[in-house]
């Protein structure tokens, strides 16, 4: 176990501008902090493990959203789990092993309330409390039952279905009784991926052909449920095939992170009209209510070996934005991690 | 009261091709036909007003949608309510009023259970069953209940506003409690209409300006609840607008119906995610179980001197087809209803 007296600098990644379209290296610093002596209540972790997240492009651009952006020259912030190295917290002692949300640094320190603790368990990787056991899967959970109320018997279309909550999505509307469960991603590997090894019927690579043509053929009998991790030209092509009463549930909008200014949105939304469909967007900090019931379900799922998953791992907090910026491109299969340390 | 041998023709309005963009009397054509001696159990109507609707457009179009094509050759079906001038049917004798879908003719003859009697009460004008007693009223009512979840305190936007189900959605929105209601329309008097006669508080007149900057101005505090009648600019506007958890009925898109082509869908849908909102569109025949809720209220409303209403109507049935494009051309003020006879 690392001590605290070997953890006293941070290594951070800062937003050194706000990106036009796609961000470049040189929206980034990496700077290195000298930590403070430990507060009354504080604790000092060295993450083991960062998540890179598509959301957090969004908070690079100064405007209005569901969270506040980030403030120049300041750390990027997002889901990271490590170790307690130095505690001055009854509750977390050095040692535990804790979730946060204070992001891209290899070493954190902060009130031990922002914190939390999660169980360590024979077999099962740390990592995996940032995506299918944690908010990736929660958020493929929510989006399939609270928003786009999924039925059994459900034919259910996912868009960037290799992504993190792609690739959750799929087996949990399986697990959950779809009947057919048709997904999009950008490359021969992972359309294999997808029928291969998470049950996918039907994977369409939207490079080889306009996924709206692509998707009319694979969904002869319509799709109920759509789970939109792209927008653009994917939404446009499930608004054409979506049946009566079908329910889109809207999670992500890759599509649009980067560009630099507006795109004009589906050309058949009238569709939603005429077939009483139902759009709906959410961020799982609203929902955060049904994250016991998804933690007793996928726990039971887990342990019977229901649930594949990947993770794409890139070493060294230095090369943190190398990994969100391959995660944008969509160069990840599964989840895409930092590993931080040894 | 009219007789049945006075009218052993009927004058009707046959789809003659299918329109490519704007409809022109070319598509149409007035024909004369006779009537056949009434078979038992049928009753001969002759109708006092016919309803011209935006939905019509669609079903002129051979493509797939919540209601079958108009068959080329054949009557434009609709709204419509009339007096039966013959009868062999002991539930509808002569001079019962009766409300049909039969549509675009001056006389029409079925059988007597797809039409469905009207009480006929002192000061209540027949053709107020065709429109804000009727089924406008009950879209309006549907939308903003049941679809857009209207609550007390909710600031409301209504585009085509001064249409019959904009008027009408106005007023619905105000006696159920909403705090501020902004309307769009096309024309001076029509702005005027809506705050002098219909209480809406702020009314815009979108050949003005573009309505996206005008409706950011008007509601500096954003919208809850957008009734979306037109599509385009105008759901682009309000996706700008809208507040975290809002919700959209979208009832028409009246912008789209008569567009050669696809038009591209507002460029601002990431909204839909970032703000947790619900697009939910509709049409009346799922929601007609709302009925009997919005007689009984609207009832109230009415004889309570809460409802005011416009018709816009055109004398003749030769005019059928002037009167709707009319309509969609935005020339009429509330209700556009065709009176037929004298």
């Amino acid at each position: 176990m690392t001590t605290a007296t070997s953890t006293a600098t941070s290594t951070q990644i800062h937003l050194a501008s706000r990106p036009s379209g796609w961000p470049t290296h040189d929206d980034f610093r990496v700077a290195t902090v000298e930590l403070a002596p430990l507060q009354p209540g504080e604790v000092r972790v060295a993450n083991a493990f960062i998540s890179v997240d598509p959301y957090v492009r969004g908070r690079m651009n100064d405007v209005r959203s569901y969270v506040a952006p980030y403030a120049l020259g300041a750390q990027i912030t997002g889901g990271a789990i490590g170790r307690v190295v130095a505690s001055t917290a009854e509750s977390l002692p050095v040692g535990t092993v804790v979730l946060h949300q204070h992001g891209w640094s290899d070493v954190v320190q902060a009130d031990a309330s922002t914190f939390r603790s999660v169980p360590e368990r024979e077999g099962v990787p740390l990592s995996l409390s940032l995506h299918i056991l944690g908010m990736t899967g929660l958020t493929a959970y929510v989006g399939l039952t609270r928003i786009a109320q999924l039925r059994e018997g459900d034919t259910v279309f996912i868009s960037g279905a290799a992504g993190a909550v792609g690739t959750a999505a799929g087996q949990i509307a399986r697990l959950l009784g779809a009947k057919r469960v048709i997904g999009s991603a950008g490359s021969p590997e992972k359309v294999r991926l997808l029928t291969e090894k998470y049950g996918f019927d039907v994977a369409l690579n939207y490079k080889d052909a306009p996924i709206r043509e692509q998707l009319a053929a694979a969904a002869p009998e319509g799709v109920d449920v759509y789970f939109d991790n792209v927008g653009g030209d994917h939404l446009e092509a499930a608004l054409d095939v979506m049946n009566d009463g079908g329910r889109v549930a809207l999670c992500g909008a890759i599509a649009a992170y980067n560009t630099d200014g507006p795109v004009p949105g589906p050309d058949n939304l009238a569709n939603i009209i005429t077939r009483a469909l139902t759009l709906r967007g959410f961020t799982l900090a609203a929902h955060l209510d049904l994250s016991p019931e998804f933690g007793a379900r996928m726990t039971e799922w887990f342990a019977a070996g229901e649930i594949a998953y990947d993770e794409t791992i890139v070493d060294g907090i230095e090369h943190t934005v190398d990994a969100f910026l391959d995660m944008m491109r969509g160069a990840n299969t599964g989840k895409m991690l930092v590993r931080v340390g040894s």
